[in-house]
């Protein structure tokens, strides 16, 4: 089917780009937790504590997309003024942490809100940018804070709150991803981005905050699911297919949604929640949350494991929790979206593209 | 210059289409004061209270999305699943009344966040996506609630705190607009989107949330000079120059800082918060804000005049207000930011187009 029209529509709810979008570089900036997690090598700075420097939390995530972006440039050779447009989000009210962050780059913003989907949400609409012919290079970048979203969403820190074990834990982080059309070679690529599946809201009635994975997993399981199907694709088509922050226990119920369906996903499952920290050592709970998590993951591992080449063709899936206090305090239930985005390794050849 | 090029890439900040993107329907619902103001016979429908039969103001929101894109798939004939993607938003901490709003008709969703700017980035990405071939029709919806608006930014309407002549009325409203392609023909869509510029962050430093207008004409007056100058037009170029809700206070302020650049729009500005009430019978000191005025006001009122050929050509420029309660609690500044559309009479052959 794909390989007879030109037409990028696919399916319900996916498009596939003929001539890729490359992603050509990326950064990540961490803070201390993560940095001494298992990736903690690979993050291109952690901080030694979660402030930066900055007198709030929320001035402190406000710092890390500005950081992030500034290394992802600086690494690019890229100024600011190249990039035409900058797709943007994080998790707080009024998304602060991005307004105030990325304020001094001076760029026309699109500002985004898909909870912690947000990175896939990015990367899917400056795609649409890029391949449109509307800009020539793009940048996307995402963050979450562990302070700015307890407070955001729970307690404030000085509150000293116990946390359920079904709990994950707000990555401290930012990842900036820049896009171009052209000029960069699939050569210098980190990867490229040759399709995608927008999520639909999935609301299976959840409502506990603390136990967002189980709450996030029915919306992951729609998107994959739809996304083999617009698609024509097995799960074997894909050395991975990523998850962003679903914790141990939502993975669980992933798999098990997928596999009521015929859908084995076992083999080749990752979340960038369960890879980031080592949740024992660190008292992570359930693992990684927020938007912040899936964007320093794809950003230090997953580009690197693509550019290695030790994986060819993965699907990155990060699913968002569509709650606030407010909505929370009124007693509604926690739905979920997700978006997927197909990467593959600079210089590949898709599969089935003969 | 215009004429010269295929391609949409237009100065620094602005794309255009050669091949416009229509405007196909729409529909606007508002409460009951915007039902009362002078333009309320012209909105599809009005509320007689602002709780729409919910329990909270977050679900009258809700309520208020999904009837205003109800009401736009009726009047276009289209079914749900005619829409691709929503694009979609509101000013509500994690956009909760979109979510709730939305989540029934089972679409992919991008969700978008520009304060009161969301209904031009909603616009302005599905016009992305259709003029790219990504989709041939999809949906933008937005929405403010005076409640929630009150309640998310200043004070619970039951504290019932005085507000300055500065201060601007949020709209409660919601304006759902459907784009396509192809299939429509000129004669019967509302408009046609023939380019739009995208904004930057702009921050004067300004601190005062009851104090809106000012704080985002530095913002409109930006991307209004960087689009005259991007499309090489002059303000008479328009039949109005439309921005979203900059209130009396505002529009002094707009006019004023491009007069200091050369720039004299003083003779076709409009601004929609100044129009949707009368602000001395209603009591409402600067005018309407929040992204469903700009939204309700291009629906009921721009898009007829467009059709019934009074105007020829608009620029449509809402501006966004970037704080919410946390940043405002911190201390920090207002910054603003605005996009603006060019919406043009269907049939119409535009000026410099020969």
């Amino acid at each position: 089917m794909i390989e007879e029209k030109r037409d990028p529509i696919l399916g319900k709810q996916s498009a596939v780009f003929r001539e890729p979008v490359w992603l050509v570089e990326s950064a990540s900036v961490v803070g201390k937790k993560e940095g001494e997690g298992p990736l903690g090598n690979l993050f291109d700075a952690a901080g030694e504590d979660d402030l930066f420097g900055c007198k709030s939390w929320e001035d402190a995530e406000s710092f890390l997309q500005r950081e992030a972006l500034s290394r992802a440039l600086q690494k690019a050779g890229w100024k600011p003024e190249d990039v035409r447009f900058l797709f943007a989000g994080d998790l707080l009210g009024q998304e602060i942490a991005t307004s105030f962050g990325l304020e001094c780059f001076d760029r026309p913003l699109f500002g985004l809100y898909g909870a912690c989907s947000t990175c896939a949400l990015s990367l899917a609409l400056a795609t649409f940018a890029i391949a449109g012919g509307f800009a020539r290079k793009a940048a996307c970048v995402t963050s979450s804070h562990f302070g700015s979203a307890e407070k955001e969403f729970r307690f404030p820190l000085g509150y000293g709150n116990q946390r359920p074990l079904s709990a994950t834990w707000t990555v401290t982080g930012s990842g900036a991803f820049l896009l171009s059309a052209e000029g960069c070679g699939r050569k210098k690529a980190r990867a490229a981005i040759t399709g995608l599946t927008a999520g639909r809201i999935v609301d299976f009635g959840l409502k506990d905050s603390m136990n967002m994975g189980a709450c996030m997993a029915p919306a992951a399981a729609d998107t994959i699911r739809q996304h083999l199907k617009d698609f024509g694709r097995r799960p074997e088509d894909y050395d991975k297919i990523i998850t962003g922050d679903l914790g141990s226990v939502g993975q669980t119920a992933l798999l098990d949604l997928l596999e009521k369906e015929g859908i084995d996903i076992a083999g080749n499952h990752m979340d960038c929640g369960i890879e980031i920290y080592d949740a024992k050592e660190q008292d992570t709970h359930a693992g990684g949350s927020g938007c912040g998590c899936s964007a320093v993951v794809l950003s230090a591992y997953i580009l690197k494991m693509l550019e290695e080449g030790v994986w060819k063709r993965v699907l990155f899936a990060p699913t968002g929790a569509l709650l606030s206090k407010t909505s929370f305090n009124e007693g509604r239930a926690v739905p979920g979206i997700c978006h997927c985005i197909v990467l593959e390794k600079p210089l590949a050849k898709a599969k089935d593209e003969g």
